[in-house]
């Protein structure tokens, strides 16, 4: 069954406390070298086929349920079953 | 700055409440047809450089502090800037 991801992403000039709290913790377990850590949501939509109009209206789910376009950006794209 | 996505989803065999909330608000809204709904984190790790080094790596930052390996699953992968 073919599946449309949504990735959810705060906006870059949003805080993203998350992110910045994940970032904090890496060099208290050990990890160095990374310079920023974003997070975010992801859903994995199953429909029974993908369409322009399916891909049409889950970008309409994604404008008004899953992401909240004020502070946050979405992108909509395919993915075939790893 | 090339970035390392960590998608972190809940195993198949697992419960996913927040998936399931907003499969039932899809016909509420107006969408009908979508079979399945999960919903996940996304961690984008920006690093100077990518090599196998820093992405096993970011595979132990996965498994110790992004994701909870007991009841979800994780990917990592490298995304060229959009």
């Amino acid at each position: 069954m073919p599946r449309v991801v949504v990735d959810v992403m705060p906006k870059p000039e949003i805080l993203d406390p998350q992110g910045k709290a994940v970032l904090g913790a890496l060099p208290r377990l050990g990890f160095t070298g990374v310079t920023d850590v974003r997070q975010g949501k992801r859903f994995e939509i199953e429909v029974p086929e993908v369409t322009e109009a399916v891909l049409a209206e889950i970008a309409k789910m994604a404008d008004s349920l899953l992401a909240n376009t004020v502070i946050e950006n979405y992108t909509v794209r395919v993915e075939q079953d790893a």
